[in-house]
């Protein structure tokens, strides 16, 4: 099965959530954007008139007849697929809430540095990004991080679900990366209070798929464009 | 089958989601934290060490011996089992698709009077919100107005998914009441202009379980302590 993956080409974003499911299962996939016309092509499904299932926002990802949006949908869809899920029911619906738990830290990454406005600079808001990074430096952070420790320890292995990698592994590895990028002070402190996470992270950077890919031109540097940004005054500076 | 649903029992929330789709299909279940002792067993659910599947936050819903939680997730558990979703695995991954574009619509209904920090009063950030509501209510709250108006009018049909009602459309019901009771100035202007939306609206109302639903004590009003609240100067000033 060819998929086709529909994302921003010039950020990590959303979108790496998928690529990094995509490049461990080494999944037969084309990053439309970032081929000739391929951003005509992503306008065209989110605006056509002729297409009856419009997604929202990228990331969506095509194959065959199917446009699926909304990144944690998307991996509930591939995981199966990919050999990234449980095959159970009970274990796709708890590896789907964590990934839906990590959305929601994701967009609070987001917010950090945009508590007013996804669509105003962040310069225009540099003061509320303060007093927002500052409550997520101090509450929010540790307070995600203590939750998949949890989890983690309350699975007794290596994984968060059930006893094999699953997509949620590996979103759990890009939020820790992203953190590392935006947030490098407070990281420092809370690695040292989260060392199952930090061990699940290197042990998904160590998978070799995902490590070849990790090192190749596909895997985009983090950027002041995208979710996770580094700016050093919203970073801990106790 | 019987339902357990936990959530706070003052507010409507993100547990009125779930409600309204099991009062709609006349399941039998149970509000927990509004019974005796049902808020010590919300938190043993949540805290416990015995507890392998732990919940980020609520509202989590508890059947057999299955815990789910996320809104959204629950949904997509009920909705095949009430009769209110799709049977097809494309219909089911479209319906989720909106559940999930409706999540991000409320959480942003959610920052705009706490964008500081969900920890913090809103009081200590009224300055804040009064510039995010204003952004909420020029850009987003049209943006997503738009965008299911938009698929109403794909579908070409009484309903967002398919030829029958689903627990989106009820979902999309409850973010126009909530909406009408924070913004209703915003919302008097946004309402001509989505016909589709409001008409929508108006027949879910009128669905007979639950408009004996939305007349009974186990509707909660809307309050200032859930998640659409009424504060006038965020409101529309234009």
């Amino acid at each position: 099965m060819r998929y086709e993956l529909y994302y921003w080409p010039g950020i990590q974003g959303r979108g790496e959530f998928v690529r990094l499911a995509l490049e461990d299962a080494g999944a037969d996939y084309v990053e439309v954007a970032r081929q000739p016309r391929g951003m005509a092509a992503m306008s065209r499904l989110m605006e056509s008139p002729s297409v009856k299932r419009p997604p929202f926002a990228p990331p969506f990802l095509k194959t065959g007849k199917l446009v699926i949006a909304q990144t944690a949908n998307i991996l509930a869809f591939l995981g199966p697929r990919l050999g990234l899920a449980p095959k159970q029911e009970a274990g796709r619906l708890w590896a789907h809430q964590l990934q839906l738990t990590i959305a929601d830290w994701l967009a609070e990454v987001h917010d950090s540095h945009h508590p007013i406005g996804g669509g105003l600079y962040h310069e225009d808001q540099k003061r509320e990004a303060k007093r927002r990074a500052a409550d997520f430096t101090t509450e929010r952070l540790p307070k995600f991080l203590n939750y998949f420790e949890r989890v983690l320890e309350r699975n007794g292995s290596r994984f968060l679900v059930g006893n094999a990698a699953s997509y949620v592994d590996l979103s759990l590895f890009q939020m820790i990366e992203g953190l590392r990028y935006a947030f490098p002070r407070a990281m420092t402190t809370q690695e040292r209070k989260h060392r199952r996470v930090i061990a699940l992270h290197d042990r998904v950077a160590a998978r070799p798929r995902l490590a070849a890919y990790l090192t190749s031109e596909r895997r985009l540097p983090f950027n002041q464009e995208g979710i996770f940004r580094r700016y050093p005054e919203l970073d801990d500076r106790s």
